[in-house]
Parts: C-alpha cells; sequence; structure tokens
C-alpha cells in the first residue's frame, strides 16, 4: 500500500512543521504516529526526526522486525526509550526539542527532563496528526478497502443470524468474518445492541439473546492494513411499533443533511448543526449526546472530530464518519454511520450498506 | 464475578495507602484502575477518591450506562474530566491530591496544575497498581475461567486446520472461537507464526500459508469478565528437524524450571535466572530477547514483570505468566507459555494443554 517514498514525503513534511516552529527535532512517542512516520508496526516504539537523521527506538523484542519495517536507523534499547532518545538528541547536537505533549506520559516527560542537559524542551500537540488529518490517495483506497471488507462481513454474519442467538454470537460472528475477509481485526469492539440495550451508545454486547420485535443495533468496524473503517446500521429484527420507525426516520434524514453539508472549506461543527437541526424538528435534538463524528485512519478516532464547537475547516482528503444518533433510556436507541471521504468537489460516501431500515 | 462489597473493599485498602503517602485523595486515570477501584468498563473516566467520597467523572456517551455499573457517584462532564475533577477537589476541600504519575499525560497534568488553586499535587507511581498486584478468590477464578476458555479455544480452532491455511485464517478461527465460548474477545492481537516468522517474537499474522514440516507458533490470550489470559503452544506442523527440537527441549526445560522456582518469598527476577541458567547449559542464553514473564489480570501485562532487575517478591494470590522463548533468525523461535497463580504453598500451573511437543 505503501512506498518507501510516502514515509520519507511524511518526514520532509513534519520536517516543514517542525521548522515553523521554531525546533530543530521531534520525539515521536504515540504508537501511530511512529507508525505514519516509519512504517514500523510494533507497540514498543519512539522516533527521534532531527534535521537530517531519523532514529527509531525499541526494544529487543523487535530487533528482527523493525529494520524489516522501516529504512529509520533501528537503535535497540534496553531502558526508557525516552532516555535513549535524548542521549541520541545531545550526541547529534539538537539545541531545542519538540515533545509530544498529549501524547507522553508526564513520567516519560521528567525523564526528558533530568536527562536533557542543554537541550530546550518543547511541549507541542498534533503535529504529526496535523498531517495525518489529510490523507493520501494511497491511504484513502486502504480505508476504502477496509470499508468495504467491513460491509461484506456484515452481509455475512447476518446470514448467519438465527433465533435464539445472543449479542455475543452476533459479534463474535462479526469480527469472525472480518478476520476471514482479511482484516487485522476489528477497529474496536463490535458492538451488537438489542432492545433497549441499543441506547447505550457504547454497549458491550451481551450473552442476552437478540430479540425479536426490537431495535438492533450495530456498529462495528474492520482494520485493514492498519487502517480503520466504522460503521453503524440499526436494524428492526421483526416488526417495530410507530415510535422506533419515527426516530429511525428522523436520524437517517439527520446523516443525509450532515453528509449533504460536507464539502472543502466547511467547518466541522457546521457539518454538526446540519445534524442536530434535522433532529430539532422532531424534538429529538436533546437526546442526541454525543457530536455528529470524527476523522479516521490509523486510529479509530483521528482529527477532525465533527463537534459543536469544532472551528477546524474541512480539506479535500480528510475521510470522516458521520453519525448522528438518538438514545431513549429504557426504550431504545438509533444510530446511522458511514465513512466519508471529502473530496475537491464536495463528498464520497465509501459504505456500500443500504441504509433503507431492514427488517431481518 | 464481583460484588459491591469487593469494590469498596478495594477503595478502602487504597485509602490506606493513601494515609501512609501523606495524601487525602487521588485521582485516577488509568482506564484499568478506574474499572478496578470502581467497576466502571467505559473508555473515558477519571476516579477521585478522597476520605469519605468517591466520584466517578465520565462523558455523556456513559450516563446510563455508568450508574449501572458503579456504586461511585457518577458525574457527568462535558469537559476534560481532569479539570472537573479539580473543581470538585477543590469544592471538597481537598488539601494534598496525589495523581498516577505514570499514567497521566503531560497535558492532562498540565491542566491539573492550572487549575489547582491551593492543592498540593503529588505524583506517584503504581499505587492501584500494587494493589492489583495481588489478585482475590474472585478474580483468581475469573482468570481460571479465562485461561480455560482460552486452552478451550485453541483446541477447537486447531481442528479446523487444513493445509494450505494461512497465519490469519487460523488466527481469525482462534478468536472466534473465544467469543463463541464467551470471551469479550482476545486479550490481545493473536499470533500465529509459521516457519522462520516464529523468529519474531510479536509477530503479526499474515496472508502466508503455515508450512509443513515447520514450527508453528501460536500466541493467544481470551478476555473474560474483563480478565486476560495468556498462553503460548510452538508445534509441530510435519516432522522437525534435529536443531528445532533440541531447541524445543530446552525451552520446555527451562521453562519448567522458572515455574519450580515459583513460591511466596522468592523475587522476581530469581524466577527469571532459573529460566536463563537451563537455557545456558545448551548456550542458547542469549537468544532469550525477552523477560521470563509478566502478571496479569484485568490488563495482559500488569506487575510483577519476571525480570533480570526486579527484585519484587512474590506473594500468594499474584497470577504471573511463565514464557521463555530461544529466537533464531532466518530459521525460527520456540515459545511456550503458561499462566500460573502462587499459593500460600508454591504455585498453580492454571493452563491445562500440554506441553509434549505436538504434531499437527
Amino acid at each position: 500500500m505503501k512506498t518507501a517514498g510516502e514515509f520519507a514525503q511524511r518526514r520532509e513534511r513534519l520536517r516543514e512543521i517542525l521548522t515553523r516552529e521554531h525546533v530543530d527535532a521531534l520525539l515521536v512517542v504515540a504508537p501511530s504516529n511512529v507508525r505514519y512516520l516509519s512504517g514500523f508496526t510494533g507497540s514498543n516504539g519512539a522516533l527521534l526526526i532531527t534535521n537530517d537523521r531519523e532514529l527509531l527506538f525499541t526494544d529487543p523484542r523487535y530487533q528482527t522486525q523493525a529494520p524489516r519495517e522501516t529504512e529509520c536507523d533501528v537503535k535497540i534499547s534496553k531502558k526508557s526509550l525516552a532516555e535513549s532518545a535524548i542521549e541520541w538528541a545531545k550526541r547529534l547536537k539538537v539545541n531545542r526539542l519538540a515533545f509530544e505533549r498529549n501524547r507522553i506520559s508526564y513520567e516519560r516527560h521528567q525523564e526528558l527532563q533530568k536527562a536533557r542537559g542543554t537541550i530546550g524542551l518543547k511541549g507541542l500537540s498534533g503535529l504529526v496528526e496535523e498531517l495525518r488529518m489529510v490523507k493520501s490517495v494511497a491511504e484513502r483506497e486502504t480505508i476504502r478497502a477496509a470499508v468495504l471488507l467491513n460491509s461484506e462481513a456484515l452481509e455475512l454474519a447476518l446470514k448467519q443470524l438465527k433465533p435464539g442467538m445472543t449479542e455475543i454470537d452476533l459479534a463474535a460472528e462479526i469480527e469472525f468474518r472480518m478476520r476471514r475477509l482479511g482484516a487485522d481485526g476489528p477497529s474496536f469492539e463490535t458492538i451488537v445492541a438489542s432492545g433497549d440495550r441499543s441506547a447505550l451508545p457504547h454497549a458491550h454486547p451481551t450473552v442476552g439473546e437478540i430479540h425479536p420485535d426490537q431495535l438492533l443495533l450495530i456498529d462495528m468496524g474492520a482494520t485493514v492494513a492498519g487502517y480503520a473503517s466504522d460503521m453503524t446500521r440499526t436494524l428492526a429484527v421483526g416488526s417495530l411499533n410507530a415510535k422506533s420507525k419515527r426516530i429511525y426516520r428522523a436520524v437517517w434524514e439527520s446523516q443525509l443533511a450532515a453528509i449533504d453539508a460536507i464539502k472543502p472549506g466547511v467547518t466541522a461543527n457546521a457539518v454538526d448543526q446540519a445534524a442536530r437541526r434535522v433532529l430539532r424538528r422532531s424534538g429529538l435534538d436533546k437526546l442526541f449526546i454525543h457530536s455528529t463524528g470524527h476523522g479516521l485512519g490509523l486510529e479509530i478516532h483521528e482529527g477532525p472530530r465533527l463537534g459543536k464547537k469544532v472551528a477546524t475547516k474541512l480539506e479535500a482528503g480528510m475521510v470522516i464518519t458521520v453519525e448522528p444518533g438518538v438514545y431513549v433510556e429504557g426504550f431504545g436507541g438509533v444510530r446511522i454511520e458511514d465513512t466519508v471521504v471529502v473530496t475537491a468537489s464536495g463528498h464520497e460516501v465509501l459504505t456500500p450498506t443500504s441504509k433503507e431500515l431492514r427488517t431481518l
């Protein structure tokens, strides 16, 4: 999917940002940022990017794997990676070293502080995340593959639905299908919530049976080659009462309105408002208790968040979810979610699964 | 599995530690620590424990779920949970507030620092982790259930092994069986590594076929009711050469020696040394590039680590893995891992799966 050239380009773009921020190096500690800039997929890595060097620190477990995955210089360390990195920064005559202030732990920062010598430390947020928000063509195609695989996994799993099946059985079936289709795994714990449990936006599946004549909410994502996908569908198992149908209709219209609002230059909060406005018409906006969506990529939650106060302007190449929901405690909930790319002329919905209310 | 009484007991034991540390409150931010002390399983929570209050802060997504899971006072917050917590700490007249120095991010700490008013902040490591190292009877039984389920999932998955199956296919089969048997999910990404890929201690499964006449390393864990299990078996697919068999034998003896060393009062590094000593006899100790094991519980990696420099004394009730391995780049690797409880009189191996070299 990615070529060594793509990683090198990312590091060059990062170096432009470092110049803008008046630092001559960055210590990267967030695993997804390390992977984005180096290709290294291990769980324990730190990357030191200076004007002309790129050093990947990891522990001995990865001594064979790391050089296969990255063209950065691999340094195997048996102690704290932050300490090893700052020793190298001193050796490379770094003057001003930035660190990821929202990603590094307080403790690791203390280690840097202690060992920094004459190096100036500067805490900065979101430098790599800023780059990651706008996806390359290759990244978008990987996310598209993840989205398509995810939708296919849902169809295969729903074919196995039988009376008496539990939420956990269906979640297991969904994740099995993802894996068999070639996913790395689920992007997050699959949510299968039946009946009034659908009112819990982040319900864990239970051993409870999937109820007939109730709502069934499924929120699922498959990771492919490191990239996440995310989809929610709310289905009818048997016949629904009028209230459930009315809520479904309102959420669907809200979701379509939010998607319609997506194009370059529009702010994230404008998309969020578009979703809320529709729900307000039916008096359901107070029951929509989370933001309208989020970026996704190497992580399931990335920028931009489509939240009430987020002024980030959408740009072509961003990939975001659109997922309004309405939750009625003790009754049930409806959420509908697609993955959408911002394109030069507007947007493209990647998710192919129909949003017509589907009865099983 | 756990009663409300058990959570309350844990908080009381924590309060004793807070007294010892001369603080009158602790802000808990690590999700596993929040869960351990409150029962709350959501992804975004912070817990403020004072002498006489226990407040759980979370966001609106969890407003229905949180009060069902915990008897702590639930405070729904729309801003940074750290900020909300420190405002409450001021209102509750906390004088000296401890925070988790190895768990909190630099950025969250800055928020505390800014909003603390006259409250003194004290960074402490591992207070809750110290409690968590020694498992209650109920916790041990949950881990036992997770271990047994994990072993059963392996047997069911191996029955599906067919020529031409890929590493990913087998990993998918393993995780599906876990879920169908009632696991929350895998405790970590299942490792299935065939042939020379078994030399990568943390290999991701690939689309490569499982090779005949080679080693097959499987490292897998199932989480049950929040608690992890962990097992590695290295199998023979067809017939192995003499070198592979010799390595297998050495690793097995090393693992048995380490298990034999486990009893209350023994230090973690003594168990590690017992494993290394056996490998040294066959000149393989340099190829054993990680520590001998780790505690497990609500997280797959907990204290005590069985590492070269870890002087922690084992106590009855600790649950640890024992997993020496030998890795020969370009050839292959062998690791054998069980989950073991430290008992008053010594130890009990929970993992029922045979360690005789098994030929598929």
